[in-house]
């Protein structure tokens, strides 16, 4: 990239973070958790948040989802059917989430009635991409970085920079985990090799293994509900 | 995008244009067959060439790999092996090629003994991410985009950019597709409503079905060898 571009990069992702800070601010106040899930397109982050929604609704969790695509509605649909308070994002091609669009969509998730302080879990389910939505924090408390059991077992190790920054490690699919002979130790020690001691959560949206665990880790201890 | 921001890109891009141009005038020269390759990171790009890089050598083919990725030399590694000539573009946490590092890598691969015009095929495997590399003209006379059977029937309308600008789309992992339920006909109306009329071909790396009908794509009917 030319000095001019790096420069003027650098002053985006400034702002970006400035906007990030007043969200985190405000996610603080509302008593609200707010978890960016980052991995690849087709990981399984829709199918996932379907049955997590669902779940959340069983252990009177309430939880709302901010979805963004370059096009369509597509997923804020399958999201909504769930009876979640649900918003699409659409990027119109941007390959990544802004603070700047979260904020405003969470304007309209409240405008709409919807307010950040009668909810306990938001979920900001970022463009499909392992690179760039890493340079952008949306004031989350956690990043939460999923990886099919298809996708490859060595992907931390390709896209370092996304998993290192992650506070949670995300495994999806793991029921055809035997039919695609994925490695899951290959997996750990590639994960382990670039965010040590994060916890590893494998899951299946087909089977509903995980989902507890994965709710529990998002919404943490003082979760209310049974 | 800030407006300052948006025409520095276009700027960029134009640049990037006027490299692809003088790539392409060289491919034409040399009489070489080059491929784009864009999909998701885990869609199975790699394990795919593997299996077509073998065919061709048995055909005749003399095939040639530049693999992008953000780090790592996995890939080449995995992509050597093969005996093909192989260079990875470890691009840094840049999320697409641009048409200045092919430019270089071709020099060097030039400079190591592999001269573009004893080859009839060169893929430029892209780094994974369906978003950016749309935007690169590498100087390619194909763009392949390909979408494994677990990403989700409805990637192309999610990603219509890419899919509209490829002249070959790619079905990857077709000998799990039953496993994870893909829904063959609602994938090709999703091909057909942004990309009608290109050629679908349904491959896997696993079995080789599809194999040899893409390198017959990829290197067209005057394709040298029995």
């Amino acid at each position: 990239m030319s000095p001019r571009i790096v420069e003027l990069r650098r002053g985006v992702l400034e702002k970006n973070d400035q906007i990030a800070a007043s969200l985190r601010d405000r996610f603080g106040t509302a008593g609200v958790r707010v978890a960016n899930w980052v991995s690849s397109p087709g990981t399984g982050k829709t199918a996932l948040l379907e049955r997590l929604l669902v779940r959340a609704q069983q252990q009177g969790v309430r939880a709302a989802v901010l979805v963004g695509d370059c096009a369509t509605d597509n997923d804020a649909r399958r999201l909504a059917a769930t009876g979640a308070p649900v918003r699409q994002i659409v990027t119109e091609g941007m390959c990544h989430l802004e603070a700047d669009m979260v904020t405003s969509h969470i304007d309209a998730l409240e405008a709409g009635g919807t307010h950040l302080a009668g909810l306990d879990l938001l979920v900001l389910e970022n463009v499909g991409n392992l690179v760039c939505p890493t340079s952008y924090d949306l004031g989350e408390g956690l990043r939460v970085a999923l990886l099919s059991v298809t996708e490859g077992e060595d992907k931390p190790l390709k896209y370092p920079a996304l998993f290192a920054s992650a506070d949670v490690v995300v495994l999806t699919k793991v029921d055809i985990a035997e039919a695609v002979e994925f490695d899951s130790a290959a997996a750990a020690s590639a994960i382990a090799a670039v965010a040590p001691g994060r916890p590893v959560v494998a899951t299946s949206a087909r089977t509903g293994v995980g989902v507890a665990e994965l709710l529990s880790l998002l919404v943490g201890p003082g979760q209310p509900g049974p």
